[in-house]
């Protein structure tokens, strides 16, 4: 039984992410993948939509820059066979101001012959932005 | 071939919602089901975990209280034998403002014996704080 091609991509990306070693990876991602970060791009620039390989590593060098994996949890996930979603905790550090960050976040990823093909990634943004703010948003209470 | 209940569960939950009709739904959840909506539970009081089908019903009922579902449209999905995953987009009115709201959000369930035992939301909350403000919330560039 073969590995499941989001185990791979996973150690690659993470790989690149914190070793900048961007060789494992680029074997990994299709040449005409869609790649969506669902987020305030004004504030993160490395967010949101990007399309084939040469973008997709583009960005993920962007979050290289600003970034460090510390660890992450699997607290969900899924496998189909081309086919992965997963939900996750990451601790990571913003290295610009040294930070602590503690994200949670949702993707959906689809590969081709073991290639990542598309991949969406939902994040929650609110708490982000109040980290990297380093302070609290006021909000009003809406509902009822 | 049997309905897969992550359907059934959807339609009983937008039938709640919409026309707050909670039979069929009172039968689709587990006595001892897990329930968490990450996001700012200051200003959605309906955001947050509940444990048993008591609490769960009654945040439904809360949120009914404040929201109205138009349409949705599933982006991704995962189905399992117990089990599914999805990205989706909501249009929704929220009924004090009668403001439009449109959502992003990411949900991993889990059932047993044809009934909700788990699941977890993840909402893309910076976009939907902004929009029940009805202003956008001034953001620094934070990453290079």
């Amino acid at each position: 039984m073969t590995e499941h091609s989001l185990w791979r991509f996973s150690r690659a990306l993470h790989r690149a992410i914190n070793d900048r070693q961007y060789e494992d990876l680029q074997g990994l991602i299709d040449e005409d993948v869609d790649w969506a970060v669902y987020g305030p791009i004004d504030m993160f620039p490395f967010f949101g939509a990007r399309h084939g390989k040469a973008a997709v590593l583009e960005v993920i060098r962007q979050v290289a820059e600003n970034v460090r994996v510390h660890r992450f949890d699997r607290e969900s996930i899924m496998l189909g066979v081309d086919s992965a979603s997963s939900m996750m905790r990451y601790s990571l550090t913003a290295l610009d101001s040294n930070k602590p960050i503690s994200l949670r976040l949702a993707q959906f990823a689809q590969f081709r012959a073991g290639r990542l093909s598309s991949i969406r990634i939902l994040v929650d943004t609110f708490d982000l932005v109040e980290q990297a703010l380093g302070r609290p948003i006021h909000l009003p209470r809406i509902a009822s």
